[in-house]
């Protein structure tokens, strides 16, 4: 595999490009090939079963498409399809939730972390097993927080509506006395202003998606598979359904100006 | 086609019960074989092309399973998918949109009609369509109320966040003097309470699911399908994803008493 291949990313939809954001400034030579499961998205409610089937295809088709490494940038697919994905690929992979982990385990002082994801991301349990495995000592409080990619996507981030489901959610963690909170889903980072509000000072707000975009560069290094060629890449987004809508939410996530409209080719994926 | 045969019924997940319900009690002896698809859901902010294509799977398993007419409960593929799959296919088949569209025409007095909706169903100017072949003086007011889905399986019902971002989406609808206001998607009748709150008494809430089952029940005796033998059939229920959590909300849309949990047969559907 040669380290001019692209990379592989992927997610439910349209929150990995958060992902996709750190990655461009972490490996700005690196060609990102995206895919964006819009027409089966959400997977935060749906079964481990099913969460690996999508997975699966989407693994084959970045394969398809010669990228020599993959990203899982949604928590939920890297909680209950990495593994599997692990055994079966001949591409490293990796997922949001081991950096995640170990980066909230390095950012508490009093081993007191909250976690907030998905319901099938909490139910796993894979946030607990990562940052048991790095300290037995550490306390972890999670909550699921299923009204927070609606809202993300409804755009209502700065509203009084959005601060109150916020308070709803995380009232009882905060009562917990944690020092250190994991985003735990790809969506939650454009809430993080809004999160940081009312979760105080004191409370360090983790994104995986540093860390994730930090260890990936490593796995490139060790396998040889970083391109050292300094060039401008055009990275390639994929959706398997509404590219138009997902042109213009992308925007929002990856910032503007990072990725101009003409640099991202976004065509339907074939559903197999 | 016998008239013994089941009636098939299908919805994106969960809410298509709500027209079950309907269809209990209007249809006594008419078997059901319900189909949610829990693996994809939701249809609301997907495009015509994927509904389409996954109306017509689950229309093709409902007829393997020898249904001799079928409802598509779900407005959203009402909305995108009726029209395509009534020339596809050798049954009859009804959506809930016509229905709803003719008892709004009904109740209105002042000829002056609120549609609220998926963004999908909004978008496809569906109800308008049917509302002015109905009667051209019509005026149609309408707003996509994405958040209220997630709100109802989220099961804040009666709660004071749950009011305020109902008079988000509703109040500029009322300030348009309407005095019929459709509820286009099967969640938004379990917020009918909270919503009728909202609205005041001037304004009659049409459920498309009541009117849908009256007309269902003209369709099969129209076509010499209706099942006139005395009988206290056992419905079938199948979807594509998490059987035991599709079991635990749909006691909640169907109403307690109305199916034992032992008459709720939920098997999982492979993939085609």
């Amino acid at each position: 595999m040669s380290s001019m291949a692209p990379i592989g990313v992927f997610d439910s939809g349209i929150g990995g490009t958060t992902v996709v954001k750190e990655l461009m400034k972490s490996l700005p030579n690196e060609k990102i090939v995206y895919f964006g499961d819009t027409a089966r998205v959400p997977y935060g409610n749906k079964s481990k079963e099913t969460i690996i089937m999508y997975s699966r295809q989407i693994a084959d088709f970045l394969i398809s498409q010669g990228v020599k490494a993959i990203v899982i940038a949604c928590n939920t697919a890297s909680a209950l399809a990495l593994e599997t994905l692990r055994h079966e690929l001949k591409v490293p992979i990796i997922g949001v939730v081991k950096p995640g982990a170990k980066a909230a385990a390095e950012a508490t002082e009093n081993n007191r972390i909250g976690v907030i994801a998905t319901r099938a991301t909490i139910n796993s349990g894979i946030y607990e097993e990562f940052l048991h495995k790095t300290d037995p000592k550490i306390k972890i409080f999670k909550k699921a927080c299923p009204l927070f990619v609606p809202l993300v996507e409804e755009g209502w981030i700065s509203d009084d509506i959005t601060r109150q489901i916020i308070h709803r959610y995380l009232d009882e963690l905060l009562e917990k006395d944690i020092d250190a909170l994991i985003l735990g889903c790809t969506h939650y980072p454009l809430l993080a202003e809004e999160i940081a509000k009312v979760a105080g000072k004191k409370i360090k707000l983790v994104n995986p998606a540093f860390e994730c975009a930090r260890e990936f560069r490593y796995m490139l290094e060790e396998n040889d598979l970083l391109c050292e060629e300094k060039q401008d890449p055009v990275h390639e987004f994929y959706v398997s359904d509404g590219p138009r809508a997902f042109a213009e939410l992308a925007g929002s996530f990856l910032g503007e100006g990072i990725v101009g409209p003409d640099e991202v080719k976004i065509r339907n994926f074939e559903q197999r």
